[in-house]
């Protein structure tokens, strides 16, 4: 609250914009105090602000009484001050408050073939669909971006694990359900990428890190074979090929354990959705 | 639609929680129709279904006419359906659709000490508080994750700002506005990180890409040294140190320039708000 005390005409800013419902001059008050009345920013550039006449003076019909009333006025060289209000850091839970959503990770794991993107796919979507920030990381978007400088050795398919555990923590931080769709084949690797999620380091909260399995036994895998890949790995075309020359460690204790041969999608998606609700990640 | 013919009991549910409001039995009709009808998931997990009887059937006042109506059913042993719909891919325009929000990044290059991070994390609080979905990178969540493994030689460089140009890019494909606060010295690493996101390679449409300079003399930001580190690199204690025994190359075409002794941080957070707001990036 400002007091302007006997010289209002060198305090107020100058009527611009639109008609004002009134006007004042020097003479009609000793004393007057304003403030500027929040307002969602930029909804109107032009703050309104509110004006407390001391002496008393007949207001136009926008005024709310013989003292208050509230007059539109223009912005003055300087830019608009919308309430910007922020402090050096924002925490986990500060930030989830904000989006009103829980970020997690639901990291599926599974031979190529079993089902793991599709069921991504399919989440992702319904997950959309009820409103919720929701994003899948996948060969597509990972594998010819971020990691294209990776091969498929067991090292660098230990630094693609790596990497895809970071960016989906990141995501998770961000208040997003994050999906992973990866063979990611070895358990260690999933191990790492669980630990990063719970870690604590800092004072925020772990994030929750929901493994999925995806199980097919490997020879429905191979009669399925949409790509070619297992064709091509018992030709002996494609080297360490998860399920035929390399292998595949199943988790022992996975969140939630799908027999996608069993299963259909939209299934899958009801039970894995169901896990997120009763965990509470659904909403705030 | 499923057409069960003559043996409705064998295709009908039982009935079960809550009192049905008629019944039917097989007498009643020799043919019916019936599917379920969408609902939102999980409101009730008893889906409704709507019943077809193609032979006149006097229904009880629930019903809509003498020949539809709807009864309350029991879950099966299968789990419930939700009204799960879903195709293989999700285009970037269909995504932006569902999140209401459209995705871009706001690339922050300066030098050390510049104030990048101080007004990115404003800019983050005062998105996050208008309700949109914002994250910020920076070099605590990612020089301390995804990039740990890099050091801060050229190579490196190019290296750490190809990395976060590659998740900035995947943050802005989830409808996120993206926010990155890196020194990002070399013109050629920006463009990288701005060609990435403008490529349409597919069918999406280029994420946009707001390069913001946050601009302030170097012996201005050497006075500052919040972290102490010009002092360091004065004295030899750090190699490479942009600005003094490394080159900025400052951008000459960013889209905003802020010139950060002159302008406040909540100057700044209006300047690029109102940039956002009026290239139609604050809503869908």
């Amino acid at each position: 609250m400002h007091t302007v005390a006997k010289r209002p005409r060198r305090h107020l800013p100058p009527f611009g914009l639109g008609t004002p419902r009134w006007r004042c001059s020097q003479e009609d008050f000793t004393e007057l105090t304003w403030r500027e009345i929040p307002r969602a920013p930029y909804s109107n550039q032009i703050p309104p602000l509110s004006i407390h006449i001391v002496l008393p003076y007949t207001l136009a019909p926008s005024t709310k009484n013989g003292h208050v009333g509230t007059l539109p006025i223009a912005p003055s060289s300087a830019p608009p001050s919308p309430n910007i209000t922020w402090h050096p850091s924002l925490t986990r839970a500060e930030r989830s408050d904000l989006r009103k959503q829980k970020g997690c990770t639901v990291w599926f794991t599974g031979l190529s073939a079993s089902g793991k993107s599709t069921i991504a796919t399919a989440l992702e979507q319904h997950l959309l669909k009820l409103g919720l920030a929701s994003y899948r990381l996948d060969g597509d978007n990972v594998r010819f971006g971020l990691n294209k400088d990776l091969g498929f050795s067991e090292k660098d398919r230990n630094e693609n694990i790596r990497r895809i555990g970071e960016v989906a923590k990141l995501f998770a931080d961000s208040s997003c359900i994050t999906l992973t769709s990866f063979i990611s084949p070895y358990k260690a690797d999933r191990a790492q990428a669980r630990a990063m999620h719970e870690s604590t380091a800092n004072t925020d909260s772990p994030l929750p890190f929901i493994e999925v399995f995806v199980d097919i036994p490997v020879e429905e895998a191979e009669k399925r074979d949409p790509k070619g890949l297992y064709k091509k790995a018992r030709a002996g075309e494609i080297k360490d090929f998860t399920g035929i020359s390399a292998p595949y460690e199943a988790p022992e204790k996975p969140e939630i354990h799908i027999h996608s041969e069993k299963t259909s999608v939209e299934e899958a998606v009801v039970i894995i959705t169901k896990y997120l609700e009763e965990h509470g990640l659904l909403k705030q």
